[in-house]
C-alpha cells in the first residue's frame, strides 16, 4: 500500500536533508532514538534545559515529546517547548507513554494534546487513555479490538487535528477520515526497549522531509516494521535483533523490493 | 546446587507472567536494565516523577531502587517508593550502588535498609559499606575474603530481614541463617556496565514469581550467571557479550542441562 | 606519528591502573561512555549529587564535563565538580557539546575555561563557538577549513592553558605552539551517537596515565580513531560497528601493527 518510490524518496531525503530533530525523552530510550536517527541520515538532539529549550526549538526541523521522561519539572519544560513549537509553526510529535494508567500522566498529556501536535503515536492502550476510554493500564498492548483503537484514533485525530498512529501487530494511521494501515514489523521488536519511542522519532523525521503528513506517517512506521523484519531475520535475540536493526535503517531497506 | 526444574519454573512463569518491574535507576543502567527484563519475559518501566512514583508502585509487581541514580531530589523520591512499597507490601530490591565510597549514599543506605527491602544485592565492598565496615571505597569489588563477604552479608539479613546476596566470582545469598553460593559467571562480565544493576532487576523478577525468597534470588543469580557464560563463549570482547547475554537471556537458557 | 611503544605503554598502564574516570554526561551517552571505559580498562563513575560531587572528584583519577547533559541544575553542579578539580589539582576535560549553537551553553563553557580544563575536546564548530567565532551553529561538524579550526584551537589553548582538540575527518592537538594531528577513524562512526563524548573520556583516561599531557590527548584520540577503522572493517552499519568498535577497545589494538 506504500508506493516503493515514494518510500525511497522519503529515505533520500533524510540523507540529504538531515533534519535536525530534537527529542525530550527518556534516559531509558535515548541512545537507541539517537541512533535509530543517525541510521537514518537524521541528525539527534536532546536538549531539555530549561533556559535552552525554546531556542533550540526554533533551530530544529521537528521537536518529540515523549512522556516516558515525565517528571513534575520535565513537564514544564514539554509545555514550553511545544508552545515553542505552535509559535514557530515547527513540527511535533507526542509519545504518549504510559498514558491510561497514572493520572498526573494523563492530565500532562490532554495539555499536549491541546497545543497542536502535528501528529501521535501511541499503542492501542496509550490512544484509548487519550480519548478517556480504559485502556486497561499499564502501558502496554492489550490487543484490544482494531475496531475500538481505529474508531479511538479517528476521534482523536479530528479533536486535535493531528496525525494518529496506533501501532501494534498491524499499525493504523488516521488524518481523523482516511485510515492507512501497515503491517510490516516482527513479534521479537517488543523484546527491546524504546523501539517504540524510536519509531516515533522516525515519524518527526519523516514529517520533516515529506509534506504530506498522512502518507509521513505511514512510510515512518513501514521503515521501522520493514527494517524490524530484516533484523529478525538476521537475529539470534533481542540482544542482536537491536544491532540488526540499526544497520537495516542505515543500508538495507532501500535495496528490498518494497511492498 | 539449584535444582533443574525450579530454574525452568522460575523462567517459565517470568514468560507466562510477565511481572511488571518498576525501576529507579541510572541513566546508565536505565536501557541495559529494561532490555535484560524484556529478553527474559518480564514488563519493565522506569516511572520516577514525585507525583506518580506511589501510584505506580501500587500497579507494579516489584520495584527496584538503584543508588547509581542517586541526586538530592531522587533520594526523596527513592524514600517515597520504599514506603510505598511497604505500606502496599509489595516487593522491593535494594542495589546499594557506590556505598561505601561518599557519604550522603550511605546515609540514604541506611534509611532505605529501615524501610524492609525484600532484598539487597551487591559487591563486596557495597555490602561492607552498608554494615558500617570499611569497603575500601570506589564501589568496585576489592576481593575481599568471601568469609569477611559472608559475614557482613548474614549480619545485614538480620538486621533488615532481606534476603541479601554478596556478588563476584563466587556469588552468596543469605537469609541470615542459610547461604547458598552460586559459581556461575565470566570476568568479561565485569567489563560491560549495568550488569550488576541488571542482575539486581533479575532478583526483582524473579522474586515477584517465585514464593521462596531465599531460592529466587539464588535463581536470579543462577540465570544471570549463565547466560553470561554462555555469552562469553561467543563474544569477541565487551560489546558482542552484551548482546549475547540479552540473546542467551531470551533464549538459550532453557535448553542448557542446568547444573 | 605516534609511537607504537608510547602508545602500548599507555594502553597497558590504562589495564594494569584502572583509572577512576568521573563523568558528568548526558543521558545520551552515559551508558556508551562507561562501555568504552571498561573496554580499555579504565573504571568509570556517574555521580552528580550536590551533595557527592566535590567528594566524589577528590577520589578520581580525572573528570569529564560534557555539556551534553546541561540543565539550570546540573550547570551549578559541573561549577561545583570543576572548582573541586582545580582546587584538588585533579584533572579535567570539557566537552563543549553545542556550544556556539544556544547561548546559555556559551555562557557556562566560557566559565568552565576559567577553571582551567586540562584538556578541551570538541569539533570544530564548538570549538569555533568557545572563542567566539560563528561555528554556524547545530554543534555539527562544519567542514571548516583545517586552518580555521587549528587557529582556534591554538588560540583557545593558549587563553586557558588546556590542551585543545578538534576532532573530525582529521584531528589536531595541540599545547597553543606544537600542533599534532591524527589521521585515524572511519565516516561511519558518525553514525553512532556518543562517540565523540567517549572519545573525551579517553582522553581523561588517557591523560591520568601518562604525563605528557600532549602526547596523552594525541594518543587518547589515534586508540579510538584505530578501534573505529578495525571496527568499520568488520561492521555491517552502525549498529554493528558500535559493538566492534567496544571488542577493538578492549583486545584488539595492540595486536594492530602501529603507525
Amino acid at each position: 500500500m506504500m508506493s516503493p518510490s515514494a518510500l525511497a524518496a522519503t529515505r533520500l531525503a533524510l540523507r540529504t536533508r538531515a533534519p535536525l530533530i530534537h527529542n525530550i525523552t527518556s534516559a531509558v530510550a535515548a541512545n537507541f532514538t539517537a541512533n535509530v536517527l543517525l541510521a537514518l541520515g537524521a541528525s539527534p538532539a536532546m536538549v531539555e534545559s530549561d533556559d535552552e529549550v525554546e531556542e533550540f526549538v526554533a533551530l530544529s526541523d521537528a521537536l518529540v515529546i515523549n512522556l516516558g521522561s515525565r517528571t513534575v519539572q520535565r513537564s514544564a519544560i514539554m509545555l514550553k517547548a511545544a508552545e515553542a513549537a505552535k509559535r514557530t509553526v515547527s513540527l511535533w510529535v507526542l509519545d504518549p507513554v504510559g498514558v491510561g494508567a497514572i493520572e498526573p500522566r494523563n492530565a500532562l498529556a490532554r495539555v499536549l494534546c491541546e497545543l497542536g501536535p502535528t501528529a501521535i503515536r501511541g499503542n492501542a492502550s496509550e490512544i484509548l487513555g487519550l480519548v478517556g476510554e480504559d485502556g486497561q493500564g499499564r502501558g502496554v498492548d492489550t490487543g484490544l479490538g482494531s475496531d475500538q483503537a481505529i474508531g479511538a484514533a479517528r476521534r482523536l485525530a479530528r479533536s486535535t487535528g493531528a496525525i494518529v498512529a496506533v501501532t501494534g501487530a498491524v499499525d493504523y494511521v488516521t488524518d481523523g477520515n482516511e485510515v492507512l494501515s501497515v503491517a510490516h514489523g516482527h513479534p521479537m521488536m517488543t523484546r527491546v526497549t524504546g523501539m517504540g519511542c524510536a519509531a516515533t522519532a522516525i515519524v518527526a523525521a519523516c514529517l520533516a522531509v515529506q509534506p504530506d503528513r498522512l502518507r509521513a506517517v505511514a512510510q515512518a512506521l513501514t521503515i521501522t516494521g520493514i527494517a524490524g523484519e530484516i533484523a529478525a531475520s538476521r537475529a539470534a535475540g533481542p540482544g542482536s535483533l537491536a544491532m540488526h536493526y540499526l544497520d537495516a535503517l542505515a543500508g538495507d531497506i532501500q535495496a528490498l523490493p518494497d511492498r
